[in-house]
């Protein structure tokens, strides 16, 4: 065996003959190698693994002490009839100890000790108040499934084998009407590619157009889910403050960055639209430097007081921007189902790329989507949410008007969107509260958790689509103790 | 503006106020700005985009000149009642030519030029011979759609929600069950994720296990889909040459690699089972080094001349072992449901990351799944399918026998899986015989293009699985031509 330089050695070594005597042991003890079975010569066995033949010897000796195997003389080893009693307890059969301690400390990457300690995702998904999440029950999934069973029966086969790297056609064609019509999204259908989800269309703008070391605006506070993707990318990050025009223009530039990622429609989670001087602004920066503006358009079809806000992405033809949609908000998140639209010039790479590292398949929801979008069921569906959402949206605003006050609602608030930003006064722990509001079944997020850096103020995201308004009140009623609890434990703190 | 690094201004600087005309007069074209629509104060729109006055009057004058405009004196400039109608044709919709040819040259990263280079997904996923996919048209999916049916049914609305990264508990219990008694595979419930495929979690393992600059061993040759993972997450492979006992151990090993991926029980592509002395002298390596060894089990539940081969993970407990395995191959690749058995104290952190960097959803396919694996529908629907294709199988090896020879079948085939590899004379390239099979509707793949390195020799993957008997011959045929034409188009030309 060859020798390696110590700081490499994560592990202690374990004897081989250790090793090779534990594998046949378990072998034995498990019914792998029957009673009565005979052992290799320990002559074949030391040539077919390649080690010495002491120490196969010292395994085999070790067995026969142990009363696993027996010899008869000219004819080998076998293993025994009767495994003897003590060895046939529960405790035998657990990891050998050695080799346990020996594999005991694990060692993450630094990328995966990064990427668990950064991890912000919420442990649970549906409750009240948890921001983000559609009103699924409202789902028409017997309309859905209605079409589904029609693709079933009329079956192409290839439909069930990995799909193309780019998405089911038909989707593509649908999409690229829906988008133009209702987002202003410039487009054809050659510009689309569906993906896993949002995270899977960030991380393949990342791997085509970042390398290691390149930089990225990311909004401060902002998605918490693109974090982990450039982490795991390698991708350097620099928070932009947010205002009610959504990102600012950082004034210290030394180095262009490679990409901007923003929400512009509805910034996330504060609600501000980004004005059309910062949409200018962003896209002259972008075509100067080379910059690639990826607009993250995640819930802004549900806008309240007005027209949907016009895409980002729609404002100049051939804009280095990569628009990202997806049918969670809108239909339900477990769909996993999200798409981006992509200059004419990189739909080609961008395909070839996700064919080769993520395999696509899901054809069959995904032609059932195209049936539901092109026979104006989705739009209606969406118009039918609107309503439903603005009316809870509402009852929310009229709760926080009477209990805490109208200044509670937070200042960038724009009407879209499935949650709101409750503004807490500054002696309020936001993750305290938070805490505490989850030990009474209650899953707000705190702001500050969407923070790269310090948090401004501290806030809560409130989640309001997903309850309906008569189970609003009592939720939020407990919510307003929380707070009043976390305020009156700090008083006396600084009073002291 | 900032002055920029020369090397860094990846695109000509598109002046500001070329763009803001181009950006107006884009909106007006497209009805965004109606007719008689004020615009704003040309002091106003400068001091909101926070650029100089003049820029705002340059497009503003141009704008006027060309006829989208009218001033009135006093009041302002406003949108014309009626566009030029030379504006009006198609072309001046089109990209504005300067903005267009600033945003031409597109820069991958070299990441992403080294992913679509080395890219080797088929971009056809359906016909006859291609590897790899099982008869999908088999696949009970009346039954299946029962259950699915049930659980629509008495929906819990937390099932259409996000995942919570590791995959519905009950489908791994249903997993640990199978695994336990079909693959030997350890396990507990708690140590397996469910994944979207085989390749987000080998992503995933890379990420949280592997930095930039690891260095892992791939089986040379093997399965094309890791490397684009490897390559994306900056992880240097060594290509590790396979013989009849799977992949060797190299001699000279300067460095430990992090990682070892191996295809143990029916090497990719091809066919070798790991033997014994291998399995054991991997295991120890990896004991001693802190090396991590993936275990691909795809297709092994697939074996038709015995019984199954056990796991390498199972061999020993507490082995650092990760072992992989898939859906796609005994239901549907289009399932896109893949899991991994992690050792228990990587469980946690792993669940962590597959919640933070991909987000998961799919709950009601992964109940239905897990009722169908509880149920025995998965374990039937295996031996069932065990029975097709082992005659699909024996009948293409007749096949091949009869036209070719049995040379023909390569040496390291061991009667397991979906596909076998028929090994080609040196004079024939597989590439080339790839293409003319091709044009003539058959899909087969050259051995060659699983070869990091140069190809020891020739060969063509033949899947048999999705064919029935009686429509194998004439596709076998039409390839039996496409050889013979390749080799009589070489011998002349050494002949010269």
């Amino acid at each position: 065996m060859q020798r390696l330089p110590p700081a490499r050695s994560a592990h202690p070594r374990v004897p081989l003959n250790q090793l090779l005597y534990t594998c046949i042991r378990q072998t034995i003890l498990e019914g792998g190698l029957a009673a009565s079975t005979r052992l290799p010569p320990s002559r074949d066995l030391a040539a077919q693994l390649g080690i010495s033949r002491n120490t196969v010897l010292y395994a085999y000796e070790q067995l026969l002490a142990e009363g696993y195997t027996r010899t008869l003389t000219g004819s080998g080893t076998f293993v025994c009839e009767r495994i003897p009693d003590r060895l046939l307890r529960s405790e035998s059969v657990a990891p050998d100890r050695a080799v346990a301690a020996a594999s005991a400390p694990i060692r993450l990457s630094s990328r995966g000790k990064r990427i668990v300690e950064g991890a912000r995702a919420s442990p649970r998904q549906w409750g009240a108040f948890m921001p983000g999440l559609p009103d699924v029950t409202r789902f028409p999934h017997r309309q859905f499934r209605r079409l589904e069973a029609r693709q079933w029966k009329r079956l192409d086969p290839a439909m069930l084998s990995y799909a193309n790297g780019d998405g089911y056609r038909p989707l593509c064609e649908s999409l690229a009407d829906y988008l133009r019509q209702a987002r202003s999204v410039r487009c054809q259908p050659e510009q689309i590619l569906v993906t896993e989800g949002v995270h899977q269309a960030l991380d393949l703008v990342v791997r085509v157009l970042g390398d290691v070391g390149d930089l990225a605006w990311v909004e401060e506070p902002g998605y918490w889910g693109i974090r982990g993707v450039l982490t795991a990318n390698g991708i350097r990050q620099k928070p932009v403050p947010v205002d009610g025009e959504g990102m600012t223009m950082p004034r210290q530039r030394p180095v262009p960055p490679r990409f901007a990622f923003v929400t512009p429609s509805h910034q996330y989670p504060l609600g501000s639209v980004m004005s059309m001087s910062r949409r200018l602004g962003l896209l002259e920066y972008a075509i100067r430097t080379g910059m690639w503006i990826v607009e993250d358009d995640y819930d802004s079809e549900f806008r309240f007081d007005g027209q949907p806000i016009p895409s980002l992405q729609g404002l100049l033809s051939g804009a280095p921007v990569i628009y990202i949609g997806t049918f969670s908000k809108t239909l339900y998140p477990g769909i996993r189902i999200a798409y981006m639209v992509l200059p004419a010039a990189l739909a080609g790479v961008f395909r070839t790329a996700q064919l080769d590292l993520y395999r696509a398949g899901h054809l069959v929801t995904q032609a059932v989507l195209a049936e539901f979008i092109r026979d104006g069921a989705y739009a209606a569906h969406i118009r039918k949410m609107r309503l439903v959402y603005a009316a809870r949206r509402a009852f929310l605003v009229n709760l926080i008007r009477k209990w805490l006050g109208p200044e509670w609602l937070h200042e960038c608030d724009s009407e879209t969107g499935l949650h709101l930003v409750l503004a807490l006064p500054d002696d309020v722990d936001d993750v305290r509260l938070t805490q505490l509001a989850l030990e009474r079944g209650i899953l707000v997020r705190p702001l500050s958790s969407y923070y790269l850096g310090r948090a401004r103020r501290p806030g809560l995201m409130l989640g309001f689509a997903s309850l309906p308004e008569q189970e609003m009140r009592e939720p939020f009623e407990v919510l307003v103790r929380c707070i009043r609890e976390c305020r009156a434990s700090r008083r006396p703190a600084k009073a002291a």
